[in-house]
């Protein structure tokens, strides 16, 4: 047995373009999404349902943030170890930062067409942050999403690349401007799973225990949903045409049952907002903002 | 304008064999389904996990109610007036009772046909039951389930068919052997109608307004795998190989968000069982029994 070459060839991966997939999609997979993001808050409020109810009065809207789902073809090609100049260790990757940015309201279903580019390889020492940028197409060629990831992967660093820049988005002084509280179910995670994200991690209590996990965590861009739905609903009237961009670092993992609190601060240009779980009080998403038109 | 010419013509409609049609389903389906019947009620517990869980370490399997869903296609089909010798409107239609029988477990995923016959009409004076039998077969031909419908139609009685009998179940006297309590969730129609009833009474608040409800009700056959799931849990210990069949009367609707209480009788040969609604203290499935080998 060889120990497997685990590491960074900066050469062949900085730059690489994924081939192109395509990502299909109807109104019964945006419903489950918006259900495992815990939408709607209140059956019975037509701003929320029409996210879940194809037959709504309000016309059947997407919510913002399934554009994450169309890329889930990019995240499984990176775990089964497909991209050239990076071999790793899958559990060893860690989901670091999103930002997503919606170019127009998503259609109610269709076909997307995603063209990953790896825009950014750092050498952190210890590891690894890769980020790929993922322009998202419909038929028709217009761009509907603009996704950049994160990944940070432990125990490949030392290649000898640039160490990069963090952006910090820091919280204002001043007390939350407004505060909401979303519950999570205990099955959340085995809902949300059912859009597209299947890593064992988020139902397996055996595999999160070998990650030293007490019990299976919620999916990051599940808790990233939930924080959507908080700030669109409070300073955007649930209105999915104004969401126009979000931008958060995963902190620590939320577990399926806690509650999540977003804390939300109005800046001129956007919301600056940061997440905790209620029942420990420690910080899950930070670094994050939301654009509101 | 002229009125539609409701009523039945039991000369064309009884015997009235469908055209078979094709229930095709994945892994993602059966798990949608099971959590749509609030399956599990303990993420960390396997036996239940498994219904939710493609690569559990028990094994993963079908609940057995999901065979209701095989079926589905066929309701769509009388909804939308589609049989010889039969015509009413169709928010006059109720789910009377259903007779589920597993011959085996169910795949984990295939494609299923169904065979549905109408075999009985009924005259019951203000309206007509209609019952269905449908078998249900996997691709080399065995039979896995047996279905029987029994559809009540408001205002098309009269049309000079037999009354029948009605087979009651009834409760011992004694108190229950068992009680389990489960919670449905607010979103728990919105969730299980994603297995194939679109119905907008589950999830329209103007539309259950219209047929004289408060609020959007639950599927009954959501209630009926709620229901499934205490019985195989109490005296099956969860495992799907053992159940048998399933017969329940839909006595009121549950309303999501409501707890639903089964209290079960242990008998020689079967489970008698009904379900109440805690908060209200009414019945909303009787006459119903599960056998369990």
């Amino acid at each position: 047995m060889t120990t497997p070459a685990y590491g960074v060839d900066l050469g062949q991966l900085l730059g690489y373009a994924f081939e192109p997939f395509t990502f299909h999609y109807a109104e019964r997979d945006a419903s489950l999404y918006a259900l495992g993001i815990g939408c709607p808050s209140d059956p019975l409020d037509a701003r929320e349902l029409r996210f879940v109810y194809e037959r709504s009065g309000e016309g059947f809207a997407v919510f913002p943030t399934f554009a994450v789902i169309f890329a889930s073809q990019m995240i499984d090609r990176m775990l089964t170890g497909d991209l050239p100049g990076l071999r790793f260790d899958p559990t060893q990757l860690l989901h670091g930062e999103q930002f997503t940015q919606l170019d127009a309201p998503l259609p109610t279903s269709g076909a997307i067409t995603c063209r990953p580019v790896i825009s950014a390889v750092y050498d952190k020492g210890k590891g690894a942050l890769v980020v790929a940028d993922v322009p998202c197409f419909t038929d028709d060629g217009a761009r509907v999403a603009f996704h950049q990831y994160s990944m940070y992967i432990r125990g490949i660093g030392g290649f000898g690349g640039e160490r990069g820049t963090s952006v910090e988005i820091a919280a204002p002084e001043r007390p939350p401007d407004a505060v909401v509280a979303q519950p999570t179910a205990p099955t959340q995670a085995l809902l949300y799973r059912l859009s597209g994200d299947y890593n064992p991690l988020h139902a397996d209590p055996l595999i999160a225990g070998l990650a030293g996990f007490p019990r299976p965590i919620l999916h990051g861009l599940c808790t990233f949903g939930f924080a959507a739905r908080a700030v669109l609903r409070t300073y955007g009237d649930h209105d999915p045409a104004r969401f126009r961009s979000i931008r958060v670092r995963f902190a620590k993992p939320l577990f399926p049952g806690e509650t999540l609190v977003t804390e939300m601060w109005r800046e001129p240009e956007r919301v600056i907002f940061r997440c905790l779980a209620s029942e420990r009080g420690e910080v899950v998403l930070n670094s994050a903002a939301v654009e509101i038109a």
